[in-house]
């Protein structure tokens, strides 16, 4: 269940703060075109995604103005044949040949900038460039993502590794050319100076890591389940568990349906169906609770559409239409 | 990937161990209609699940003789519509309501027998049979899940819980009246004494968390990716994220695509779509890897389809078909 007000006040926030093509928001993080077609609609149309499928199903939603895969493909066909501007991150030799082999025209140098995972050197940068230009391919300059940086509770360590990424970034661009500085993320996308865009997507449903951060979003997602157990040991379960929650970060947090309280029950454990949890107040067989997930991204992989309400009111149903691969 | 040999051989394992009704396969480990034909083919066509989605889904695939949906629901309507024989636990005086009002015909007594989950108290079992009855309904007999036990890596330790939770079933099953005693997993699919019938699922695609109990069935699921990205800092990255794998049992497992180790790399952190590991030889961009997951119910729930290969030729593909709710 997508809290519509919160949603709105979300997307607006963000679209203010980083206005049209300074934002490219990351569809990731909710995998449905619904969503994007609201981000569009207040100025950001230009996309960052993480599969071929999300690209796909953006284009065919008519949503690829500038769409970036901000990842490495060592089969790029799928994007070749997409009549959109499709822009792809290469790291290496093979994923610049890939790219070219594959009818992409226009990439974006990734650099590591401090995270273990994709990104080539920056001192191996200009070398890129120039192999993809000797490919031909368009460079339209670099991306890199500072993910060790994003969720850390103290924004002044944000912002020190943001300022070392953006240093890395602003001597790789040097060295590439082009007129793209793309990165950052929701935990980071006021403190960067150096970026022509911010590659920001869980700005728009937010989840309980990230509502630790103070940042100016609101948690706008609930998973919607039942009470179908109750103990006289303390403890009751509803039927939201594994497959219905992305885990990774930890227990996601579990709320009467209508609570004000931001505290929320102690969570025993989560099973493939289930969560069990000891409620501050008893609650009977059949009360509905909601569930705010710890991590957006893989908690909306999970789940077919989405209920956009109006307090309890259900006004719209969108379907996640950006899963798989 | 489905190794094809792997779960033939893991499938008529337990077919010999539990022939027929003894095994009432668990399909939310696989959520694919069509290997619970394969079950249904080697004699086991009773099957349990944990969703009304699977339910309908077995039932409109012709697998609907006896299906037990071994959880409680509060709006049993969509199952009273099925033609089918479909059974379903009750705990409570609302779960029961909510099966007669829904056109449900037979339910099983729900024990607690040791997880705090659901179950009723064993105490309460009568009276709930004796309401159950009252509200029109069938009462099979009785069924508990030890699902504290079922991952301990010592079988003794697993056993004597099986026990302690036998009598409780034997006892409640006195008193209740019925048919079927059912009960078990994977763990201890072969420890129960007093049950009529064993819940498994695990045991067809097996993962590296009941890998490590020294079961008769094998690891016949892999997710393979390829890797997109090396660094000289001695780790690799593959395309196997977050989003493909259940994170709750711990890191999955990362291997090369033919590797007859056992060992695998050390994984250094899965996100998203990523895992970043370190190979124990180098490895090349473009390469595949196998990644074994942790836990294969929620894993099975991310993916749309399954490849079934011979080796390496894919003889089939199956849609996991039973996702959702």
């Amino acid at each position: 269940m997508i809290d519509a007000a919160a949603l709105d006040a979300n997307l607006r926030t963000m679209a203010a703060a980083l206005p049209g093509a300074r934002l490219r928001p990351h569809v990731k993080a909710h995998k449905c075109t619904a969503l994007a077609r609201r981000q569009a609609a207040l100025g950001n149309r230009a996309f960052t995604c993480a599969t071929i499928r999300e690209v796909e199903g953006l284009v065919a939603a008519g949503l690829g103005d500038d769409v970036l895969l901000a990842n490495e493909v060592l089969d790029a066909r799928r994007l070749g044949k997409l009549d959109a501007r499709v822009t792809v991150a290469v790291d290496s030799d093979a994923t610049i040949d890939a790219a070219a082999a594959g009818g992409v025209r226009d990439v974006l140098i990734d650099l590591n900038v401090g995270l273990p995972r994709c990104g080539c050197d920056p001192s191996d940068a200009a070398r890129l460039a120039d192999l993809a230009r000797k490919r031909g391919l368009t460079v339209r300059g670099v991306m890199g993502y500072e993910g060790h940086a994003m969720l850390l509770p103290d924004r002044n360590a944000r912002a020190s590794l943001v300022a070392v990424a953006g240093e890395q970034l602003v001597a790789a661009h040097a060295a590439v050319g082009g007129d793209v500085v793309s990165t950052g993320g929701t935990g980071t996308f006021d403190l960067h100076t150096a970026a022509t865009e911010i590659q920001a997507g869980s700005y728009a449903l937010m989840d309980t890591a990230y509502a630790k951060l103070g940042l100016p979003f609101a948690e706008a997602l609930s998973i919607v389940g039942t009470v179908v157990s109750t103990s006289t040991a303390g403890y009751a379960v509803a039927d939201v568990g594994l497959k219905a929650l992305g885990m990774d970060h930890g227990n996601s947090a579990v709320f009467p349906l209508h609570a004000e309280s931001r505290d929320g029950a102690q969570v025993w454990f989560f099973s493939d169906e289930h969560v069990t949890f000891a409620p501050e107040k008893p609650v009977r067989v059949g009360e509905r609770v909601r569930v705010r997930p710890a991590h957006v991204d893989p908690t909306m992989a999970y789940h077919e559409r989405a209920y956009v309400a109006d307090g309890e009111r259900v006004v719209d149903t969108w379907l996640i239409d950006l899963r798989g691969w």
